[in-house]
Protein backbone atom coordinates (compact mmCIF):
# COMPACT_ATOMS: atom_id res chain seq x y z
CA UNK A 1 0.00 0.00 0.00
CA UNK A 2 1.17 3.35 -0.37
CA UNK A 3 1.67 6.03 2.22
CA UNK A 4 0.52 9.44 1.89
CA UNK A 5 4.06 10.65 0.37
CA UNK A 6 3.81 8.68 -2.30
CA UNK A 7 0.89 9.60 -3.08
CA UNK A 8 1.90 12.69 -2.95
CA UNK A 9 4.60 12.53 -5.28
CA UNK A 10 2.31 10.43 -7.71
CA UNK A 11 -0.47 12.98 -7.99
CA UNK A 12 2.54 15.77 -8.62
CA UNK A 13 3.85 13.47 -11.55
CA UNK A 14 0.60 13.77 -12.81
CA UNK A 15 0.11 17.46 -12.52
CA UNK A 16 3.54 18.36 -13.75
CA UNK A 17 2.79 16.22 -17.02
CA UNK A 18 -0.35 17.92 -17.42
CA UNK A 19 1.27 21.41 -18.28
CA UNK A 20 2.17 20.15 -21.67
CA UNK A 21 -1.42 19.65 -22.77
CA UNK A 22 -1.62 23.76 -22.28
CA UNK A 23 1.04 25.06 -24.25
CA UNK A 24 -0.64 25.67 -26.87
CA UNK A 25 -4.29 26.72 -25.27
CA UNK A 26 -5.73 30.05 -25.29
CA UNK A 27 -8.31 29.84 -22.85
CA UNK A 28 -7.63 26.66 -20.41
CA UNK A 29 -10.47 25.78 -17.40
CA UNK A 30 -9.14 24.31 -14.30
CA UNK A 31 -10.96 22.07 -12.04
CA UNK A 32 -11.20 21.28 -8.32
CA UNK A 33 -9.55 19.45 -5.61
CA UNK A 34 -6.25 18.65 -4.17
CA UNK A 35 -4.07 17.01 -7.18
CA UNK A 36 -5.63 20.30 -9.06
CA UNK A 37 -4.24 22.27 -6.58
CA UNK A 38 -0.63 20.75 -6.76
CA UNK A 39 -1.26 21.99 -10.82
CA UNK A 40 -1.73 25.45 -9.94
CA UNK A 41 1.08 25.51 -8.22
CA UNK A 42 3.31 24.67 -11.04
CA UNK A 43 1.24 27.26 -13.04
CA UNK A 44 2.63 29.58 -10.64
CA UNK A 45 6.45 28.13 -10.09
CA UNK A 46 6.26 28.62 -13.97
CA UNK A 47 4.79 32.14 -14.20
CA UNK A 48 5.56 34.39 -16.93
CA UNK A 49 4.57 31.28 -19.70
CA UNK A 50 1.05 31.93 -18.62
CA UNK A 51 0.61 35.52 -18.44
CA UNK A 52 -0.73 35.58 -22.12
CA UNK A 53 -3.64 32.85 -21.40
CA UNK A 54 -6.97 33.03 -19.94
CA UNK A 55 -8.41 30.61 -17.41
CA UNK A 56 -11.76 30.02 -16.29
CA UNK A 57 -12.66 27.72 -13.11
CA UNK A 58 -15.13 25.09 -11.48
CA UNK A 59 -14.96 26.89 -8.37
CA UNK A 60 -15.03 29.65 -5.98
CA UNK A 61 -12.04 27.96 -4.56
CA UNK A 62 -9.84 27.75 -8.03
CA UNK A 63 -10.78 31.15 -9.15
CA UNK A 64 -9.33 32.46 -6.12
CA UNK A 65 -6.07 30.41 -5.92
CA UNK A 66 -5.80 31.33 -10.47
CA UNK A 67 -6.41 35.14 -9.11
CA UNK A 68 -4.06 34.91 -5.71
CA UNK A 69 -1.09 34.11 -8.29
CA UNK A 70 -2.28 36.65 -11.06
CA UNK A 71 -3.53 34.62 -13.65
CA UNK A 72 -6.39 36.06 -15.58
CA UNK A 73 -9.91 34.07 -14.69
CA UNK A 74 -12.57 35.05 -17.12
CA UNK A 75 -16.34 34.97 -16.57
CA UNK A 76 -17.55 31.50 -17.40
CA UNK A 77 -20.71 33.06 -18.75
CA UNK A 78 -18.09 35.09 -21.28
CA UNK A 79 -16.63 31.87 -22.99
CA UNK A 80 -18.09 30.19 -25.64
CA UNK A 81 -15.47 27.45 -25.54
CA UNK A 82 -12.41 26.09 -23.82
CA UNK A 83 -9.37 24.89 -25.16
CA UNK A 84 -8.29 22.22 -22.69
CA UNK A 85 -9.89 21.62 -19.53
CA UNK A 86 -7.55 19.97 -16.64
CA UNK A 87 -9.39 18.56 -13.87
CA UNK A 88 -8.99 15.42 -11.22
CA UNK A 89 -11.37 12.12 -10.46
CA UNK A 90 -12.20 10.21 -7.88
CA UNK A 91 -12.11 6.67 -9.34
CA UNK A 92 -11.24 6.20 -13.11
CA UNK A 93 -12.63 2.92 -15.05
CA UNK A 94 -10.86 0.73 -17.52
CA UNK A 95 -12.92 3.33 -20.11
CA UNK A 96 -11.73 6.21 -18.74
CA UNK A 97 -15.41 6.61 -17.41
CA UNK A 98 -14.92 8.25 -13.70
CA UNK A 99 -16.71 9.37 -10.41
CA UNK A 100 -16.18 12.85 -9.51
CA UNK A 101 -17.57 14.97 -7.22
CA UNK A 102 -15.72 14.16 -3.87
CA UNK A 103 -14.95 18.37 -3.55
CA UNK A 104 -18.76 18.89 -4.62
CA UNK A 105 -17.76 20.71 -7.29
CA UNK A 106 -19.47 18.49 -9.84
CA UNK A 107 -21.73 20.40 -11.55
CA UNK A 108 -19.39 23.38 -12.99
CA UNK A 109 -17.02 20.60 -13.66
CA UNK A 110 -19.01 18.74 -15.83
CA UNK A 111 -19.85 22.08 -17.59
CA UNK A 112 -16.62 22.80 -17.96
CA UNK A 113 -15.53 19.35 -18.83
CA UNK A 114 -18.63 19.06 -21.46
CA UNK A 115 -17.52 22.40 -23.60
CA UNK A 116 -14.21 21.83 -23.70
CA UNK A 117 -12.48 20.69 -27.05
CA UNK A 118 -9.89 19.08 -24.80
CA UNK A 119 -10.10 17.16 -21.69
CA UNK A 120 -7.11 16.41 -19.46
CA UNK A 121 -7.32 14.35 -15.84
CA UNK A 122 -4.62 13.58 -13.54
CA UNK A 123 -4.95 11.75 -11.09
CA UNK A 124 -2.79 9.40 -8.93
CA UNK A 125 -2.49 5.61 -9.13
CA UNK A 126 -5.35 4.96 -6.83
CA UNK A 127 -7.67 6.41 -8.68
CA UNK A 128 -7.84 3.36 -11.08
CA UNK A 129 -10.42 1.20 -10.21
CA UNK A 130 -11.84 -1.94 -12.31
CA UNK A 131 -15.33 -1.09 -12.11
CA UNK A 132 -16.87 2.41 -11.19
CA UNK A 133 -18.09 2.44 -7.00
CA UNK A 134 -15.49 0.48 -6.03
CA UNK A 135 -14.32 2.48 -3.51
CA UNK A 136 -16.59 5.79 -3.67
CA UNK A 137 -20.25 6.71 -3.67
CA UNK A 138 -22.05 8.30 -6.79
CA UNK A 139 -22.58 12.10 -5.39
CA UNK A 140 -25.31 13.95 -6.95
CA UNK A 141 -25.89 17.72 -6.97
CA UNK A 142 -29.58 18.37 -5.72
CA UNK A 143 -31.82 21.40 -5.86
CA UNK A 144 -32.64 21.65 -2.17
CA UNK A 145 -36.77 22.24 -3.24
CA UNK A 146 -36.59 18.99 -4.32
CA UNK A 147 -34.37 17.48 -1.32
CA UNK A 148 -36.93 15.40 0.22
CA UNK A 149 -38.48 13.98 -2.96
CA UNK A 150 -35.32 12.91 -4.54
CA UNK A 151 -33.85 10.87 -1.37
CA UNK A 152 -37.33 9.10 -0.90
CA UNK A 153 -37.17 7.89 -4.98
CA UNK A 154 -33.30 6.99 -4.62
CA UNK A 155 -34.19 5.29 -1.42
CA UNK A 156 -36.97 3.29 -3.16
CA UNK A 157 -35.13 2.86 -5.85
CA UNK A 158 -32.73 0.77 -3.10
CA UNK A 159 -29.74 2.98 -4.06
CA UNK A 160 -29.16 3.89 -0.15
CA UNK A 161 -28.95 7.24 -0.37
CA UNK A 162 -27.22 9.34 1.97
CA UNK A 163 -27.34 13.00 2.59
CA UNK A 164 -23.45 14.77 2.43
CA UNK A 165 -22.99 16.74 6.03
CA UNK A 166 -21.09 19.18 6.68
CA UNK A 167 -18.54 18.48 9.51
CA UNK A 168 -17.39 21.65 10.54
CA UNK A 169 -17.73 25.77 9.79
CA UNK A 170 -21.76 24.95 8.94
CA UNK A 171 -24.48 22.49 10.59
CA UNK A 172 -26.15 20.34 7.98
CA UNK A 173 -25.92 19.21 4.84
CA UNK A 174 -23.03 20.46 2.64
CA UNK A 175 -23.82 22.98 0.03
CA UNK A 176 -22.03 23.19 -3.39
CA UNK A 177 -20.77 26.58 -4.75
CA UNK A 178 -24.24 26.49 -6.80
CA UNK A 179 -26.44 25.74 -3.89
CA UNK A 180 -27.12 22.30 -4.46
CA UNK A 181 -27.27 19.60 -1.63
CA UNK A 182 -25.03 16.44 -2.06
CA UNK A 183 -26.67 13.20 -1.95
CA UNK A 184 -24.18 10.34 -2.19
CA UNK A 185 -26.05 6.96 -3.62
CA UNK A 186 -24.78 3.88 -3.51
CA UNK A 187 -26.15 1.89 -6.27
CA UNK A 188 -25.74 -2.09 -6.29
CA UNK A 189 -22.45 -3.53 -7.32
CA UNK A 190 -21.73 -4.24 -10.78
CA UNK A 191 -23.66 -0.64 -12.00
CA UNK A 192 -24.25 -0.16 -15.19
CA UNK A 193 -22.73 3.40 -15.05
CA UNK A 194 -24.34 4.74 -18.29
CA UNK A 195 -27.88 3.19 -17.27
CA UNK A 196 -27.74 4.76 -13.72
CA UNK A 197 -26.03 8.38 -15.55
CA UNK A 198 -28.86 8.40 -17.69
CA UNK A 199 -32.06 7.21 -14.53
CA UNK A 200 -30.42 10.09 -11.99
CA UNK A 201 -29.57 12.70 -14.59
CA UNK A 202 -33.48 12.68 -16.45
CA UNK A 203 -34.75 12.91 -12.54
CA UNK A 204 -36.33 16.05 -12.03
CA UNK A 205 -33.94 17.79 -8.74
CA UNK A 206 -31.02 16.72 -10.00
CA UNK A 207 -29.34 19.32 -11.51
CA UNK A 208 -25.74 16.82 -12.66
CA UNK A 209 -24.36 13.74 -11.43
CA UNK A 210 -20.50 13.04 -10.82
CA UNK A 211 -20.84 10.49 -13.52
CA UNK A 212 -18.32 11.05 -15.90
CA UNK A 213 -19.24 8.76 -19.06
CA UNK A 214 -17.06 9.26 -22.12
CA UNK A 215 -15.78 13.01 -20.91
CA UNK A 216 -12.01 12.44 -20.63
CA UNK A 217 -10.08 12.37 -23.67
CA UNK A 218 -6.64 11.74 -21.66
CA UNK A 219 -6.04 10.58 -18.45
CA UNK A 220 -2.51 10.89 -17.30
CA UNK A 221 -2.11 8.48 -14.06
CA UNK A 222 0.86 9.42 -11.71
CA UNK A 223 2.76 6.69 -9.88
CA UNK A 224 5.92 7.88 -7.40
CA UNK A 225 8.69 7.67 -10.10
CA UNK A 226 6.58 8.07 -13.50
CA UNK A 227 3.21 9.29 -15.53
CA UNK A 228 1.19 6.85 -17.66
CA UNK A 229 -0.93 8.73 -20.22
CA UNK A 230 -4.23 7.35 -21.62
CA UNK A 231 -6.00 7.83 -24.23
CA UNK A 232 -9.74 7.58 -24.56
CA UNK A 233 -10.43 5.21 -27.34
CA UNK A 234 -13.66 6.36 -29.75
CA UNK A 235 -15.15 3.83 -30.98
CA UNK A 236 -17.72 4.10 -33.55
CA UNK A 237 -21.07 2.38 -32.56
CA UNK B 1 -14.37 24.98 33.64
CA UNK B 2 -17.49 22.81 32.23
CA UNK B 3 -16.93 19.60 30.72
CA UNK B 4 -18.90 18.77 27.42
CA UNK B 5 -21.68 16.54 29.59
CA UNK B 6 -21.90 19.89 32.03
CA UNK B 7 -22.46 21.83 28.96
CA UNK B 8 -24.96 19.74 27.15
CA UNK B 9 -27.03 19.45 30.58
CA UNK B 10 -27.15 23.23 30.59
CA UNK B 11 -28.43 23.47 26.84
CA UNK B 12 -31.14 20.80 27.53
CA UNK B 13 -32.32 23.22 30.39
CA UNK B 14 -32.66 25.98 28.31
CA UNK B 15 -34.13 23.87 25.19
CA UNK B 16 -36.80 22.38 28.09
CA UNK B 17 -37.80 26.00 29.55
CA UNK B 18 -37.77 27.13 25.56
CA UNK B 19 -41.20 25.03 25.40
CA UNK B 20 -43.27 27.15 27.40
CA UNK B 21 -42.74 29.88 25.36
CA UNK B 22 -44.45 28.16 22.51
CA UNK B 23 -47.86 26.77 23.94
CA UNK B 24 -49.72 29.70 22.57
CA UNK B 25 -48.62 30.13 19.47
CA UNK B 26 -49.91 29.00 16.04
CA UNK B 27 -46.52 29.52 14.08
CA UNK B 28 -43.30 28.89 15.40
CA UNK B 29 -40.29 29.25 13.71
CA UNK B 30 -37.40 27.20 14.62
CA UNK B 31 -33.51 27.79 14.43
CA UNK B 32 -30.40 26.02 13.67
CA UNK B 33 -27.69 24.28 15.90
CA UNK B 34 -26.96 21.69 18.24
CA UNK B 35 -29.25 23.33 21.25
CA UNK B 36 -32.16 24.12 18.66
CA UNK B 37 -31.82 19.80 18.00
CA UNK B 38 -32.38 19.54 21.80
CA UNK B 39 -35.28 21.91 21.26
CA UNK B 40 -36.65 19.84 18.34
CA UNK B 41 -35.81 16.39 20.44
CA UNK B 42 -38.18 17.42 22.92
CA UNK B 43 -41.12 18.83 20.42
CA UNK B 44 -40.75 15.21 19.51
CA UNK B 45 -40.87 13.72 22.60
CA UNK B 46 -43.69 16.13 23.81
CA UNK B 47 -45.38 14.56 20.35
CA UNK B 48 -49.24 15.55 19.97
CA UNK B 49 -49.17 18.51 21.36
CA UNK B 50 -47.39 20.34 18.75
CA UNK B 51 -49.58 18.58 15.72
CA UNK B 52 -51.94 21.37 15.53
CA UNK B 53 -48.99 24.48 14.88
CA UNK B 54 -47.17 24.99 12.07
CA UNK B 55 -43.46 25.93 11.63
CA UNK B 56 -40.86 27.26 9.77
CA UNK B 57 -37.55 26.82 9.26
CA UNK B 58 -34.35 28.90 9.75
CA UNK B 59 -31.85 26.04 7.45
CA UNK B 60 -32.13 22.87 5.38
CA UNK B 61 -31.20 20.97 8.13
CA UNK B 62 -34.28 22.28 10.92
CA UNK B 63 -36.48 21.87 7.37
CA UNK B 64 -35.68 17.85 7.64
CA UNK B 65 -35.95 17.61 11.08
CA UNK B 66 -38.74 18.75 11.60
CA UNK B 67 -40.38 17.19 9.02
CA UNK B 68 -38.41 13.70 10.01
CA UNK B 69 -40.62 13.85 13.20
CA UNK B 70 -43.85 14.82 11.38
CA UNK B 71 -44.62 18.44 12.18
CA UNK B 72 -45.51 20.56 9.87
CA UNK B 73 -43.15 23.10 8.16
CA UNK B 74 -44.43 26.12 5.91
CA UNK B 75 -42.50 27.36 3.26
CA UNK B 76 -41.60 30.66 4.31
CA UNK B 77 -42.27 33.03 1.08
CA UNK B 78 -46.04 31.35 2.50
CA UNK B 79 -45.76 32.77 5.97
CA UNK B 80 -46.41 36.50 6.62
CA UNK B 81 -45.62 36.57 10.42
CA UNK B 82 -44.80 34.46 13.00
CA UNK B 83 -45.67 34.16 16.48
CA UNK B 84 -42.71 32.85 18.22
CA UNK B 85 -38.60 31.85 16.85
CA UNK B 86 -37.09 29.95 19.15
CA UNK B 87 -32.99 29.84 18.15
CA UNK B 88 -29.63 29.65 19.70
CA UNK B 89 -26.54 31.91 19.69
CA UNK B 90 -22.93 32.35 19.86
CA UNK B 91 -22.39 34.73 22.17
CA UNK B 92 -24.89 37.18 24.29
CA UNK B 93 -23.90 40.48 25.87
CA UNK B 94 -25.53 42.30 28.82
CA UNK B 95 -27.95 44.18 26.36
CA UNK B 96 -28.64 40.66 24.47
CA UNK B 97 -27.11 41.54 21.64
CA UNK B 98 -25.61 38.76 20.32
CA UNK B 99 -23.13 36.80 17.55
CA UNK B 100 -24.59 34.02 15.22
CA UNK B 101 -23.55 32.26 12.95
CA UNK B 102 -21.42 29.38 13.63
CA UNK B 103 -23.20 27.02 12.13
CA UNK B 104 -23.59 29.22 8.87
CA UNK B 105 -27.55 29.72 9.36
CA UNK B 106 -27.21 33.71 9.67
CA UNK B 107 -29.12 35.03 7.04
CA UNK B 108 -32.24 33.21 7.26
CA UNK B 109 -32.22 33.23 10.72
CA UNK B 110 -32.16 37.19 10.97
CA UNK B 111 -35.02 37.06 8.60
CA UNK B 112 -37.18 35.07 10.89
CA UNK B 113 -35.76 36.75 14.03
CA UNK B 114 -37.37 40.13 12.20
CA UNK B 115 -40.49 39.00 11.08
CA UNK B 116 -41.67 37.20 14.85
CA UNK B 117 -43.36 38.86 17.63
CA UNK B 118 -41.63 37.29 20.32
CA UNK B 119 -38.18 36.29 19.83
CA UNK B 120 -36.65 33.12 22.22
CA UNK B 121 -32.67 32.62 22.51
CA UNK B 122 -31.48 29.38 24.10
CA UNK B 123 -28.05 29.09 25.29
CA UNK B 124 -25.82 27.50 27.78
CA UNK B 125 -23.97 29.72 30.29
CA UNK B 126 -20.47 29.55 28.60
CA UNK B 127 -22.26 32.17 25.56
CA UNK B 128 -22.18 35.20 28.16
CA UNK B 129 -20.03 37.28 27.36
CA UNK B 130 -18.92 41.20 28.68
CA UNK B 131 -18.45 42.33 25.29
CA UNK B 132 -19.47 41.02 22.08
CA UNK B 133 -16.33 39.31 19.75
CA UNK B 134 -14.65 38.09 23.36
CA UNK B 135 -14.75 34.21 22.09
CA UNK B 136 -15.91 34.47 18.47
CA UNK B 137 -15.25 36.36 15.16
CA UNK B 138 -18.58 38.27 13.56
CA UNK B 139 -19.23 36.29 10.44
CA UNK B 140 -21.28 37.77 7.38
CA UNK B 141 -22.63 35.96 4.52
CA UNK B 142 -21.23 37.68 1.42
CA UNK B 143 -22.46 37.31 -2.15
CA UNK B 144 -19.66 35.18 -4.01
CA UNK B 145 -19.43 37.34 -6.73
CA UNK B 146 -18.27 40.10 -4.79
CA UNK B 147 -15.78 37.72 -2.31
CA UNK B 148 -12.51 39.42 -3.26
CA UNK B 149 -13.88 42.81 -3.24
CA UNK B 150 -15.55 42.36 0.09
CA UNK B 151 -12.55 39.95 1.48
CA UNK B 152 -10.25 43.68 0.05
CA UNK B 153 -12.03 45.89 2.03
CA UNK B 154 -12.44 44.48 4.94
CA UNK B 155 -8.25 44.24 5.43
CA UNK B 156 -8.09 47.49 4.26
CA UNK B 157 -10.14 48.11 7.95
CA UNK B 158 -7.88 46.29 9.78
CA UNK B 159 -10.97 43.58 10.09
CA UNK B 160 -8.58 40.75 9.93
CA UNK B 161 -11.29 39.12 7.43
CA UNK B 162 -10.79 34.95 7.39
CA UNK B 163 -12.49 33.30 4.65
CA UNK B 164 -14.10 30.26 6.30
CA UNK B 165 -13.47 27.11 4.47
CA UNK B 166 -14.59 23.11 4.43
CA UNK B 167 -12.62 20.70 5.84
CA UNK B 168 -14.38 17.75 4.77
CA UNK B 169 -17.14 16.30 1.87
CA UNK B 170 -16.59 19.89 0.18
CA UNK B 171 -13.48 21.51 -1.24
CA UNK B 172 -12.85 25.16 -0.43
CA UNK B 173 -14.95 27.76 1.11
CA UNK B 174 -18.09 26.78 3.13
CA UNK B 175 -21.06 28.12 0.94
CA UNK B 176 -23.96 28.91 3.09
CA UNK B 177 -27.81 27.59 2.47
CA UNK B 178 -28.49 30.53 0.29
CA UNK B 179 -25.16 30.15 -1.66
CA UNK B 180 -23.08 32.70 0.08
CA UNK B 181 -19.28 32.57 1.57
CA UNK B 182 -18.77 32.98 4.94
CA UNK B 183 -15.92 35.54 5.93
CA UNK B 184 -15.59 35.56 9.59
CA UNK B 185 -14.51 39.35 10.91
CA UNK B 186 -12.20 39.90 13.41
CA UNK B 187 -12.82 43.61 14.60
CA UNK B 188 -10.33 45.29 16.79
CA UNK B 189 -11.22 44.62 20.78
CA UNK B 190 -13.93 46.86 22.19
CA UNK B 191 -15.70 47.71 18.86
CA UNK B 192 -19.29 49.08 18.96
CA UNK B 193 -20.90 46.20 18.06
CA UNK B 194 -24.21 49.18 16.12
CA UNK B 195 -21.07 50.63 14.88
CA UNK B 196 -20.08 47.84 13.19
CA UNK B 197 -23.21 46.22 12.03
CA UNK B 198 -23.91 49.30 10.43
CA UNK B 199 -21.11 49.68 8.49
CA UNK B 200 -21.07 45.99 7.64
CA UNK B 201 -24.86 46.13 6.78
CA UNK B 202 -24.51 48.93 4.02
CA UNK B 203 -21.84 47.20 2.23
CA UNK B 204 -22.78 45.94 -1.00
CA UNK B 205 -22.03 42.12 -1.04
CA UNK B 206 -22.31 41.47 2.18
CA UNK B 207 -25.71 39.78 2.40
CA UNK B 208 -26.55 40.00 5.80
CA UNK B 209 -24.01 39.85 9.49
CA UNK B 210 -24.21 37.39 12.50
CA UNK B 211 -24.43 40.56 14.74
CA UNK B 212 -27.92 40.93 16.51
CA UNK B 213 -28.67 44.12 18.21
CA UNK B 214 -32.03 44.46 19.65
CA UNK B 215 -33.30 41.41 18.61
CA UNK B 216 -33.67 38.84 21.19
CA UNK B 217 -36.67 39.81 23.41
CA UNK B 218 -35.28 36.94 26.13
CA UNK B 219 -32.57 34.67 26.52
CA UNK B 220 -32.92 31.52 27.77
CA UNK B 221 -29.34 30.95 30.20
CA UNK B 222 -29.04 27.08 30.96
CA UNK B 223 -26.96 25.85 33.90
CA UNK B 224 -26.06 22.45 34.57
CA UNK B 225 -29.11 23.26 37.41
CA UNK B 226 -31.42 25.50 36.61
CA UNK B 227 -31.85 28.34 33.89
CA UNK B 228 -31.92 32.02 34.14
CA UNK B 229 -34.75 33.91 31.96
CA UNK B 230 -33.08 37.24 30.69
CA UNK B 231 -35.95 39.84 29.43
CA UNK B 232 -34.84 42.85 27.52
CA UNK B 233 -35.18 46.19 28.43
CA UNK B 234 -36.38 48.30 25.69
CA UNK B 235 -35.85 51.72 26.96
CA UNK B 236 -37.18 54.76 25.18
CA UNK B 237 -34.56 57.14 23.54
Amino acid sequence: MSVGGDVNKAKLNAARKAVEFITDAEVIGVGTGSTVEMFIKILSELGSDFRDKVFTASSIDTVLKLSDIGLKVLHPASIERIDVYVDSADEVDRDLNMIKGGGAALTLEKILTYYSSKRIFIVDHTKLVSHLGEKHPVPIDVQPYALRMVYSYLLRQGYNPKIRYSVKGKYGPVISDIGGVIIDVYPPKDFDPQELERELASLPGVIETGLFIGLADYVIVGYEDRVNVLKREVRSM
